[in-house]
């Protein structure tokens, strides 16, 4: 019965019920501007784009639907996570590993560079300004930006190589979803229910590299004290004499807006792989 | 960019996550043996079969592939919900009005009927003994009751007809989803976002008629003593001065057992018009 959308939008929902994961919305936490409903039509909206991905779609028109489904009600909820998602749905067609989602990027078009260009006309996407050698390319052009894409034959393989580093969804582009795979080992590994694995393992991911796009919105000391934090938190001696630590941390971040995004899209990517894979059950 | 098998799913997903719902799954809250992560996986699950409805398909095979599909995790969260919203979906197409639905339910056959006691044996449906006569068209022999219902000449809606008293959702189809659409009503005119007016008319629907899930599992006296308390908590001078009392109720409900099931069933089918006629925003 399973098939890849399916679980890439019931590893959207599994993300965003995880609780606690600090700084995001979860189960139990809104953000002011963006609340638990978003996810849930986010999530709903984009089955579309990734049932285009599950049946053999290119890379780019699949993620470009998925962006405008997901988008319909207005808000940017899971723009990286399908992102993410898209070339790994389009990979387990074939066999869901490292090689297979490899040469699904590598396979990459500039007609496909253009659709995630197309993609930014849907929603409203935080990104930060472009190097000046770089402002015919800046995603916020959108559509317009095409010629410029055309000219330099960039695909989109080739956008994504040039957004790194300071976007670790693109890194997961340019080095073969190493985090991602990561992530549904770790999911695997754990215990409880799959939304306390979730949570559990955005807490490991967010301890180990600080969050791109908490860097990009508040600066990279921000990012580091924040992964200083999870860090001290994701060692389960601290978790066992204080059980409340994470709720707390969790709580304090939503308070500051602090947001790790980029890291809740890698435990999304890695909630489809674990799916995929039948190592974690509902 | 609405269609209605996405906002069938929606409605599901937005019913799950109303909180709080007493004695029901919510955002904040599991059942010992039905989890939230169940009622994702059931939403995302049944969208197949939402879409067979919503791409004109016969009800009774469009009901049966959407149960597989919820059913696929070995879980039934939506068997209910989904009964009502098939039609809903089914009568989008035209218009989604009472009269429309009605005819919907009418032009039921007997291959319809015998697709909705196939749904049986793809999940485990909670139901009580049937009267000596009935026995051979028992829900829980599926499809071996296939040839009973077809001497008899049985319909869906036939069906439906024969299942009231004693299940409000069956009750829904033989009177033009009267409550479905006064939830719809009641979803557009509360305050807050979707979530919180799911909680509210959740609350107003279980004040006024017993559940009858409730009913079939603890008899009528609980079932009674259930709306009592729901009448009192939903009249809103009373949650003025208590605001924590309905969190209490639904914490004593969940405690004891008592599940609500068809007032949730309802609640979605009113989510389901609500964002069909744009009532409801996200």
């Amino acid at each position: 019965m399973d098939d890849p959308a399916r679980n890439a939008e019931l590893a959207l929902l599994l993300e965003v019920a995880g609780t606690p994961k600090p700084g995001n919305v979860d189960r139990r936490r809104d953000l002011d501007d963006l609340r638990f409903e978003h996810f849930l039509a986010g999530a709903v909206g984009a089955r579309e784009g990734l049932d285009l991905a599950a049946d053999g779609a290119a890379i780019g028109p699949a993620f470009e639907r998925a962006i405008e489904g997901m988008a319909a009600h207005g808000e940017n909820s899971q723009f990286g996570a399908l992102l993410l998602l898209v070339p790994l749905v389009r990979a387990a067609r074939e066999d869901l590993s490292q090689p297979v989602v490899e040469s699904v990027v590598e396979g990459t078009t500039v007609a496909d560079a253009a659709a995630f260009y197309r993609a930014f006309e849907h929603v409203d996407v935080f990104v930060g300004d472009p190097p000046a050698d770089m402002e015919p390319l800046d995603v916020r052009r959108g559509a317009d930006a095409v010629p410029a894409l055309e000219e330099r034959g960039l695909t989109l393989r080739g956008v994504m190589d040039r957004s790194v580093p300071g976007d670790d969804v693109a890194r997961e582009w340019v080095r073969g979803f190493d985090r991602s795979f990561a992530a549904a080992e770790r999911l695997a590994d754990a215990d409880g229910p799959p939304t306390d694995r979730a949570a559990a393992v955005f807490l490991s991911l967010l301890a180990e590299r600080p969050d791109t796009l908490v860097a990009k919105r508040h600066g990279e000391a921000v990012a580091a004290e924040v992964t200083d934090r999870a860090a001290a938190l994701a060692d389960r001696d601290a978790l066992e004499t204080e059980p409340g630590a994470v709720e707390a941390f969790a709580e304090e971040l939503v308070d500051r807006g602090v947001n790790p995004g980029t890291t809740a899209d890698l435990t999304a990517a890695g909630l489809f792989i674990a799916l995929e894979h039948g190592a974690v059950g509902i």
